[in-house]
């Protein structure tokens, strides 16, 4: 029987921390490919102990089986997909300039290479107890980069975030990473602390706009102010023109049912507002939602703020409630609510409040040209999607408008879920992010974590090998300016 | 005759920032290619114009002329190199990874860019009249990556700025820019104003660290934070290693009160804390300080703040005064100070102070090994020089301890003087800038201004160009992962 573990004492915090500053170049002066071989190992680990994990998350988030062992499994592969990465060596954006007396500034051999901020701090989301927790993007991102990484147990999984932090020290220890390469720290106090500490050079955080947005304050507000990269809240908005809806709207109208209702509407890409035209006929949905059972949410916390959330949208004379969800023993089952248009446009700053949960709203519009006027009140997104046909008139405006709010626009697909690969971007403008040049998911979350630094007219024996003319490590190089080639 | 322009009124900073958000969409919907010929555009006209600007420059900056047209055509080869910059492409990061049934998360189609953020509020330096501030370094780099950029003119430059606005709003509407492309405020309430704006997306900023901490704060206060990227402050630090004093001091010396007095001390770059052997021979070091004439500086304020902290070095009990520069009515003749390595430990906050003017530091050491020391005091720099031998046991220490705490490491050279080229850093950790994963020279300049976005699904004919299979445009892009290629 495993206990909650208590709260980290300042002392523990700043040991951790000091530890990670005595590893960081330690961690630095890895060959890329040493470190892949550390983020292979914490893979191989983590994938070997998910008959010990996946209870621990399904005890403390409520998910069923088989979406923990998906979420690991997507955990381990995101791992591996940055020690590929690092084997391949181009996201060193190395760049060497030779000296050119021709050049329109005075030009000395001057050579470009990216290097880990050092020590980073982690918060994990309740909401992916592997993949955006412990060891999840923010923390492999950060190992990659070269960063020693201090994580912040998630008040909701305590449990499995120990038994994780265990793992990874152990398996990292194994395969000969520096000692305090990674860390865990406990409780709210700590969690302040350790984005003020003196030593940590960036923050890594997904969850609320409230507690993302403190934090980042906190950061802000250092003597010497660190990188914040929050991944805070979104509404997700889906606008389905008439065309669509004309063409498959039985398909598209359970997409949505599907998509919204996915780990019981915890998704931070949850669809939480979807335009349809006014004469759409709602009943098979409203039947799918009222026919749904109940889910227990990740804790009380999240409990309570959807709540609260929902019973604002209930409550406001601009909504009407298609279904009503119910809390019972199991826990709560989805609402669908309605507004329009116009009502959209004068109460955005309550109705596109995201509710997270199984909760989301339906905006109907009679004219689809007027569904650009949304831009005016929608705030920075993570996705935007678009539902259409390709000859819609609406159509490319509708695209545009995505891609001036969200960092990712879908086309008649949903936002749920989440592809790691290269041309990833999860991430937006604020609130959707605090860093909106950058993506929490996907190979380039690792350019979170890395600063350039130029050396000039350095000799060849006192240059760092990946910068070298012999190119020892075999990194792709751009040489003045042309292509990176290795 | 002209006059000093008046400060602008918050109902012309509301109106040129409205005018920039309307042409962001315009800019940025803008080929590469035609947003290149907009920026030599501009490099054109103001060379065209160097007889009219250079008197002004001279006038309000107080340099002489051969700086002002140096500077000036440095400006100009900026904005060319930008240019090239967007005819290659690579800067928008195109990766498009194909759906892939057999990846280890569901993958669609995905393709990511890199968009424009939207307008640019610029704050320019004092020191450099042209190469940063009102179409310097910040203007080129956001105009090339697509924002609109409203420029807040210094107030030690005022009439130089509003001419070089003119020509560059002329010479952007001669060329088809869209209407609002370019802006000039004026003003200190304008430029605070301007930074709280709901239409600015991000700033640029080049100055002292009072006032671009006071900026920064106001960024990050506001209800949608924005990226603030500021270059503040630095002392420059450079090491001299025994044996590069034994092989060539007189030559480290001569290059050192060179650097040291360029531009009357008022280089970002300058080299304000030397670190020399005890025993090194100072006396033509001290004969040369001591023959150098008085020098304007740049304006009141400058004068002020440099009388200020010199005055505070040359009381502080920790220091010797080798040559005291007077006040005449030419301007101020440079001074030298000196300390040792244990006074600078115990007094690094002080001593460590940028003193931007014509004033440096002389750090004796006794054992060279104890000058990494120095990494405990040393906050963030845009430099770090090392003069040693190739043999030297301790240079490869100091350069490590350069790359740790500076954005650009500099070998047997001097800092001053900074490339414009693609590998150049002109950046590093707070206070050097407030963002450290950035340059504020150098092609990668422009990446503060762009944000990546990831079309999902999306079809051929709805895709942005940038974006298609057929690359109408010919940009390199990362395919699957693979290197960039056309």
């Amino acid at each position: 029987m495993t206990t909650v573990p208590p709260d980290t004492t300042p002392e523990e915090l700043d040991a951790a921390l000091t530890r990670a500053s005595a590893a960081a170049p330690l961690l630095a002066g890895l060959a890329p490919s040493e470190r892949a071989a550390l983020l292979e190992a914490v893979a191989t680990a983590l994938d070997a102990a998910a008959d010990e994990l996946v209870p621990l998350a399904m005890e403390e988030a409520h998910y069923p089986e088989a979406r923990c062992r998906g979420e690991l499994g997507r955990t381990t592969f995101q791992l591996r997909e940055f020690a590929e990465l690092l084997r391949d060596g181009s996201y060193l954006e190395v760049a060497v300039d030779p000296a050119d007396p021709e050049w329109g500034t005075p030009r000395p051999d001057v050579r470009r290479v990216l290097v880990p901020l050092g020590p980073v701090v982690v918060f994990g989301a309740s909401n992916f107890p592997f993949a955006f927790a412990t060891a999840g993007g923010d923390t492999a991102s950060a190992l990659a980069a070269g960063c020693p990484v201090v994580a912040k147990a998630h008040p909701g999984h305590p449990k499995l975030a120990r038994r994780t932090a265990e793992i990874v020290v152990d398996a990292l220890a194994g395969a000969g990473a520096p000692e305090g390469t990674f860390g865990l720290v406990h409780g709210v106090e700590a969690g302040r602390a350790a984005v003020l500490h003196p030593l940590t050079r960036a923050v890594g955080f997904t969850g609320s706009i409230p507690g993302g947005r403190a934090l980042f304050d906190l950061a802000a507000s250092r003597p010497d102010p660190i990188p914040f990269y929050g991944e805070l809240g979104s509404v997700n908005p889906v606008f389905v023109t008439r065309a669509a809806m004309g063409a498959r709207g039985d398909e598209v109208l359970q997409g949505y049912a599907e998509s919204a209702n996915m780990g019981a509407g915890q998704f931070c890409t949850k669809p939480g507002v979807v335009f349809l035209p006014e004469d759409a006929k709602l009943d098979a949905l409203v039947a799918d939602f009222a026919e749904r059972g109940a889910s227990s949410l990740l804790n009380d916390r999240v409990a309570q703020g959807f709540d609260r959330v929902l019973g604002g949208l209930v409550d406001h004379p601009a909504t009407e409630v298609l279904v009503r969800g119910r809390r019972t023993d199991e826990g709560w089952s989805p609402s669908l609510l309605r507004t329009d248009l116009d009502s959209l446009l004068e109460n955005a700053d309550t109705l596109l409040e995201e509710c997270f949960g199984p909760a989301t709203l339906v905006v109907t519009y009679a004219d689809e040209r007027r569904l650009l006027e949304a831009s005016g009140v929608l705030k920075g997104q993570l996705t935007v999607t678009v539902h259409g046909e390709e000859d819609d008139a609406v159509a490319p405006a509708l695209l545009a408008l995505g891609a001036s709010v969200a960092g990712r626009v879908v086309w008649n697909g949903w936002p749920t879920g989440v592809a790691v690969t290269h041309a990833m971007t999860h991430g937006g403008p604020y609130p959707a992010t605090t860093a909106p040049l950058h993506t929490s998911v996907g190979t380039t979350a690792i350019r979170r974590f890395l600063r350039p630094v130029t050396y000039q007219s350095v000799p060849q024996s006192l240059l760092p090998a990946v910068l070298r003319d012999d190119n020892p490590l075999g990194v792709p190089r751009r040489v003045d300016g042309a292509h990176p080639s290795v």
